[in-house]
């Protein structure tokens, strides 16, 4: 017979706390036995569990359901607001920002509008304004944010460095975690911004359960973030998803087709150039469909690129330009088949603007996840 | 106390085998001792283990070290002959096939030529010959084969049916697995040639320890295969890695530069003709040099794809043109350096030919693995 050993046991404990809390994450509140039964642990087992969980802050009880017949059940349920989470999305002309639990629902969310070109200093301060704005609207303080995920537009290295953007001059050789940190006392995550609104379409979106996504983020600039294996890709050097910077693929400039097409009126600030383009191209203006044509010839061919190199279960169009999918769609699926071995399955994004923050909520509760409630990590700690 | 059950003991127990078998495999003999200090068991668990492995026969007892003092230790070795593998590559113009122990090291080889425009049953007969070789030079009985695992030219569905190849016109609609079990009484797996190929590079080859891998089969024709994560990415339908497929990429018909040099002499069989332009490129004939360079272009092109998209730790050129990767690495480097934001690391295969079915047989070698030594599976078998 094999032994079992001392840390064989407090193992065995740990993934018991670790099976309660997964099954109480997203459910609603559950009785003792609902929760016996999810996690197969034996009733006595569980309650010694349960209680450990409301001593370390992580589970509370609640009232019985009411109109309960006979001896009301204890009900047991995961407190998602024993901490809260920021999101945000730091874009060439917005700044955004989300408040959320710890389950990842958003409570509150902000918006600062900031120029291409404002100085490094401006767009920092922008993004302190938005995330603090974030705080005072949910009503939450300081010491009770326990993590900002932030996604931005740029190179981003291992360390959650920006190195460079090509779009935002002054966004470069930027400690942005160690800057974001002195303005808020907590944990700060970097990542790329269209990695995170991949990441968002598999947890909220249109590419729910789909283990390798390729997701166009089609705007004013045009970026790819990857899900492989049901992950994110970051790449070795946190480089992946860069086809826009191969000339070939035409991506880099495709914009441009939408932005100098002649049905936008003279004297259009140019970040609402595209918009018009769009918009004439729904009501059938030829001239302005001839520009969606070429927009999305770009766009497919780097599109089937990526397509062909990972043979995707899904394709989002996702980003700003997403909320024309009524006009892209159809011309981006049609040449995605001319160019493809395997017809992937080609979706709209649902979640716009807002897809690159709740990538980043999503991020930081997976970072949460993975730093408290995976046995490797030890036991769990207390909430505070 | 949380509760242990029955199942949670059993499973501990096979963990142990498991532990035990993973520290056999491919160590030479292990002690008792070293086996309980390798494994973390006690002493007496890890002989009880080694004692059932034993009764299984998954591993035997073999004598002492010659010489050793005082009392000689029993030790243990993995029974890596057990039972044999086979990995097949059918390729446009040759068969190959090697024998291999359960350890995946190879024991014997045989190569079939085989014509491009062969009807299928031919290819199908020399295929049998090749693995039918094997097994002789092995003295390896068919009843003691248990796995053959094929890579092949040609598209592959995710059930190991040939749907189509661009190279070899009969080999198409065929369900190579079913052709294959009709020769061969056992477990037949079938993938793409390049994919396998990406794999013997990260398990023997020289990429090894890369979890992120861009593998160039860069001969008479171009394939890719993509290592993800330390995994072989095969993609949602199993059409991962076709960008040679997008004319963009320039890929296609890259050999066409070296076949259709002016170095090459007049009446040289099409398969030869690339060796001429690659070696007189060697001693520096100008115009070989040019149209080595234009091939390198294109290649350069569709890889820098790839690394954009995938920004990988290591790019490795394989395939029959690696033999030449003294004239090719140094420019292939150039382009990529030109083009990619990252630069990956590029390394020149050393497994030349061999490449492809030694993946078979790495593969084979996983799938074993995954059958046979994963906890899901349920207890070990006895190897009869």
């Amino acid at each position: 017979m094999a032994d079992l050993r001392g840390g064989d046991l407090s193992r065995l404990r740990q993934l018991n706390s670790l099976t309660a809390i997964r099954a109480l994450r997203g459910a609603g509140p559950l009785t003792l036995s609902a929760l016996a039964e999810r996690t197969g642990l034996s009733r006595p087992s569980m309650k010694e569990v349960a209680g450990e969980l409301i001593d370390l802050g992580w589970v509370e009880e609640v009232p019985p359901s009411p109109g309960t017949m006979g001896r009301p059940a204890r009900r047991y349920r995961f407190r998602a607001d024993s901490g809260y989470l920021v999101g945000v999305d730091v874009g060439g002309h917005n700044i955004r920002a989300a408040l959320s639990d710890l389950d990842g629902e958003i409570l509150a969310e902000t918006r600062q509008p900031v120029s291409l070109d404002a100085p490094l200093e401006e767009r920092l301060a922008a993004i302190e304004r938005a995330v603090s704005g974030c705080l005072t609207l949910g009503r939450v303080a300081v010491s009770d944010l326990w993590m900002i995920a932030v996604g931005t537009i740029g190179m981003i290295d291992v360390e959650g460095r920006v190195i460079y953007s090509a779009a935002v001059p002054s966004w470069r050789d930027l400690d942005l975690a160690g800057r974001m940190r002195e303005m808020f006392p907590c944990q700060v995550l970097i990542e790329n911004d269209s990695r995170l609104a991949a990441m968002a379409e598999t947890r909220r979106g249109v590419a729910q359960g789909a283990k390798d996504v390729v997701f166009l983020h089609v705007g004013r600039r045009m970026g790819a973030g990857l899900i492989i294996g049901g992950k994110v890709h970051r790449g070795f050097g946190a480089a992946a998803g860069e086809i826009s910077m191969l000339p070939e693929a035409r991506w880099f400039d495709a914009p441009e087709h939408l932005n100098g097409c002649a049905v936008v009126p003279e004297g259009t600030p140019p970040e609402d150039a595209a918009g018009f383009t769009l918009a004439a191209a729904r009501n059938g203006d030829p001239v302005a469909l001839e520009a969606v044509g070429r927009f999305v010839d770009d766009l497919a061919l780097g599109a089937a690129a990526m397509v062909l190199v990972l043979d995707p279960q899904v394709v989002v169009l996702g980003g700003g330009f997403s909320r024309s999918a009524d006009v892209l769609l159809g011309p981006l699926r049609e040449q995605l088949e001319r160019r493809c071995m395997r017809m992937p399955e080609v979706r709209a994004s649902t979640l716009g603007d807002e897809c690159v923050v709740a990538g980043a909520i999503d991020y930081a509760v997976d970072h949460l996840d993975e730093q408290l409630f995976t046995p490797e990590r030890g036991p769990l700690p207390l909430t505070r």
